[in-house]
Parts: C-alpha cells; structure tokens; sequence
C-alpha cells in the first residue's frame, strides 16, 4: 500500500513561445520508441507538474478552476494540479517530426515539464 | 535527465468478475480526494501496470496489438504495455460510488493494479 514506484523522464516539454510552436523533446536513449509517431495526428502526453511544491501533494481538496466562489471538492473530481501524484495529461496535435522533437498544438503543460509518456490518442 | 520521481498508489483496481462490476478501491487516508466524484459520470483512471517485468520498460518497439505480423513500431505511438514508464490510462463510466470504493463499467486494468491518480473526463 506504501510502496513507491519509480518514474524516470522521457523528455521535457518546451511550451510555446512568440512565433514558435510548443514542442515535446524526447531524449536520445529513447528515440526508437518514436519510430512511426509522425504517422499520428494526436498524441496523449503524460507529464509531471514539477512546479508544485512537495506539500501540494498532500492537498485532497481544491477550488473547481482556483475560483474560491466555488465550493472546494476532491481533487479526483477535479483536474486541480493539486493531486498525489501530480501527473498532467494533455492530448496535442502531431505538426511535425524533427528528429527527436516533436512539435506540436494544444500542448497544456508549463515549459520544462518532464514528460513521462506519449500514447497515441 | 536521469532524476528520477517518486509516485506513490493512491488505490488499486478490482477487475470485473463473474456477476461483479470493477471496482476503484482508493486508500483510506485519500478519501477526502473523492468528494463529489459521485457527481461525475466519466473518469481517467491512471494506473501502473504491475505485471510487467522491469526488463519490459527498456523495449521500445513492439508489434501493433501484439500482432507479429504487422512490422513493429515505436512504443510512443503505441498503446503497448511494453514502454520506459508502463502508466495506464483508462477511461471508465462511473455506476456508483460506496465509501471508498468507485464501481465502474469498461475499466482497462488488471486485477490489482495500483491507481496512481483520478481525474474528471
């Protein structure tokens, strides 16, 4: 019940900036596993929220949206980065393969994100 | 690069049975995280896929559907088990919640896996 897995990055996201596109940068030792990707038109991505602090992990009750007009309620009800496991999943548009970058649209993670999966989706 | 994260089970799948619908058993101390899920009717279920051997995280091609004759592909544009960070997504319609315990219909998961995070979906 108290075990702890281990999760190791596959890579970072680098968010969208002025002129330039979001991308998903998957790291060189696991380039193979994107063989066929650029096949897709959308991907899930899993990430880890690396900006919360450690005691945002032990909060179980959120604001729906942060709008404390709203009753709090579970984060499992919730997509509140508040969670757990603070693990994000966003679904993107494939643009492009370059390499071991992806460059991608939709992409709803901070920039340095680690990305710890990509499904298609 | 090489960091690795710590995630922690939150719960564990109950598979479906015979005469017996899956069950999501979330742990005591998370409880408080399950209030007002019973209003939902979706939910992503996020998991770890147990069964797998540690060796199964470094295979990065694998064949579509486990079906040898279609050429293998990139685990990323997959949903292989087979990847570097084996997390499960599924997406399961809610029938009811009782205590700690969410009964759900078209959960993807195998007996005993360990839930790693719930959200609205």
């Amino acid at each position: 019940m108290t075990e702890t897995i281990e999760v190791r990055p596959i890579g970072q996201v680098q968010a969208a900036a002025e002129g330039k596109a979001a991308e998903v940068e998957i790291y060189a030792q696991f380039l193979d596993g994107l063989e066929g990707v650029e096949q897709l038109e959308h991907l899930w991505v899993l990430y880890w929220m690396h900006e919360l602090a450690p005691k945002d992990r032990q909060i179980l009750r959120a604001h729906p949206m942060g709008d404390r007009s709203r009753p709090k309620r579970g984060v499992f009800a919730l997509h509140s980065p508040m969670r757990p496991n603070p693990i994000g999943m966003t679904r993107v548009r494939l643009l492009r393969r370059e390499g071991n970058r992806l460059v991608v649209e939709d992409l709803d993670a901070r920039d340095g994100s680690p990305v710890l999966d990509l499904k298609s989706g």
